[in-house]
């Protein structure tokens, strides 16, 4: 098992991130005084011999019903402080198992093994945790960074397209906030081999991902300084997509979208060159995303409550990560008449 | 207004206490942007002019239903994750206040007003949030410090003598873990000016009090180095009986309970000198607690069993907290025999 990164985290721990070639490399990791949580689609990738819950699987269930499950499961083991939260699926499980484990005795040990693209190259990171709350997304949650991150890319095999593409849209955002071209002139290269899973393309892809989100969040741990914002480009608007289809949508999916959208809207503002916004447009669309989908202008007033209780809010003001340029996002508001411009055009 | 703390926490921020003269100094600490939380006791405490909610009391409401009202209503006011949650009340209150805080949103800020003498020596400081759990005391909670602690020790004048009592249930547990003797000093000196909630005394008390909590965990932020795990004296003894007794008992009622049984099973076990206990024993007896209590010896499976459900629990073993002498605290196992002849007979 090779080991990628070692993310220094506050307080001098780290998240250990390792490549492991098949499930034998994964059992052979998990310790006693374990505790696994998957859904139905992940069930298949649960490390072998641990105690373990499934829940159903879907947006829809990233919720307090599961996270109490997950807890009273814990308890009813008798899990202590010092046992080992296991979470094995898509960013829904990932997240929830990871939210259970930070509040469970005020915060148990915790491992990640990402089953999905999306989730490898963006749930595993940075500590987030949370479930989704009074119909806002992630609104409850915490900090609480995991002690490893197993990645077996083996699991996207067995993934479907649509949830492929939807790690691709992630993939591509960090893309663009990357500080060098490693990654876009890789994408530009080597899409086709990506998109037909050549294991060595798909583990080069999600090593140069991952270093791309470890710039931002090694400089901005908790979200304070503004430099991890960036990180939410095409989040704004693809959470708020979601809030307003009722999750109907993929994570991956709102967020290609919200990327093109950020990329529209900065170009309108003066703040994105064109060529960098239109080349960033075709690249999402190479891989397949509907970029033009549009909202009804009747909904456009409930598209913008649902931007107001984004979570980036501060003083009152909701900001957008717009890009100057290849690795230069910044946040600011955006007229509101262009929002319109934007979405329902 | 007087400033009597900073304490410094992780990552170079503080939790600074203050003594408030009056409601007044209160209000003018408020700011906008701010949502207040008090149960039916604390509520004429709530600041002026600042969104509130209002809980029922008792520990029997410190669960993910009153968690869940408190979050509903600081989305519905609209709070960001920059805004002030202000909990006003006792140790339930706080905790649950401070829960809420440090999952809205991933962490929003966070202010404390305790009302009652046992939360402003105990709960705090210290950054331990929670609710109950499954039937477990304070089993699902983080680590999240308050950024400001205001003291009006005025709100003291209206407290009951059982709940001023319970307060002083962990001054007490307080004065045996100090390095020195200030506070048993001070305590064998004061006690009936104190008992007569004479204002100076009271705050002498306070401040002494809170420095040894400081001392503690200054010294072991999150509970890993064992030190803090001192604190403790009392808990896993106290704790046991609140879950047994279905929480009819108040929290520091249970801690001087546990407090006596930790110091007759240290004498027993030869760990605590004789007179070390009994002078202990018999300031505790002064305070007025019922320290004769016993477990029918029928309820004792019972008893034990709730014992393993204590946090504090690490590979398997329940250690307690005992004395080796004044502040000289030490983590071990107890035979469950000695279990049963401090607490049943």
């Amino acid at each position: 098992m090779e080991r990628i990164f070692s993310v220094p985290l506050k307080g001098g721990n780290y998240t250990d991130v390792y490549f492991a070639d098949d499930m034998k490399q994964v059992n052979a990791l998990v310790e006693g005084n374990s505790f696994a949580v998957a859904d139905e689609n992940s069930a298949s990738y649960l490390p072998e011999c641990v105690p373990s819950v499934v829940l159903p699987s879907g947006e829809k269930e990233k919720n307090w019903n599961s996270v109490d499950k997950i807890l009273s499961a814990a308890l009813v083991r008798g899990l202590a402080r010092d046992s080992l939260f296991i979470g094995v699926g898509g960013g829904v499980i990932l997240d929830m198992t990871a939210f259970a484990s930070s509040v469970y005795m005020r915060g148990a040990r915790l491992m990640l093994l990402p089953t999905t693209l999306l989730a490898m190259v963006d749930a595993t990171l940075g500590g987030k945790t949370g479930m989704d709350y009074g119909g806002g997304k992630n609104l409850v949650g915490t900090f609480y960074p995991a002690e490893s991150v197993i990645i077996y890319p083996g699991t996207l095999r067995t993934l479907s397209d649509k949830e492929f593409r939807c790690g691709m849209g992630e993939v591509v955002k960090h893309s663009f906030l990357s500080s060098g071209t490693d990654l876009s002139d890789f994408l530009s290269d080597n899409l086709e081999k990506v998109q037909q899973k050549d294991e060595e393309s798909l583990r080069e892809m999600i090593r140069l991902s991952l270093a791309v989100k470890i710039e931002y969040i090694t400089k901005d741990p908790e979200e304070k300084k503004g430099i991890r914002g960036a990180l939410n480009l095409g989040h704004t608007f693809g959470h708020a997509l979601e809030a307003l289809r009722g999750f109907s949508l993929s994570h991956g999916e709102a967020v290609a979208w919200g990327t093109v959208q950020a990329l529209r809207a900065g170009k309108a503002m003066g703040i994105t060159p064109s060529d960098f916004a239109d080349d960033g447009i075709s690249l999402i669309k190479r891989m397949g995303f509907d970029c033009d989908y549009t909202i009804p202008e009747e909904e456009f007033a409930a598209y913008c409550n649902a931007i107001g209780k984004d979570k980036k809010k501060r003083d009152g003001v909701v900001k957008f990560v717009l890009m100057e340029g290849q690795g230069k996002p910044v946040l600011t508001p955006i007229p509101e008449n262009i929002v319109k411009a934007v979405v329902c055009h």
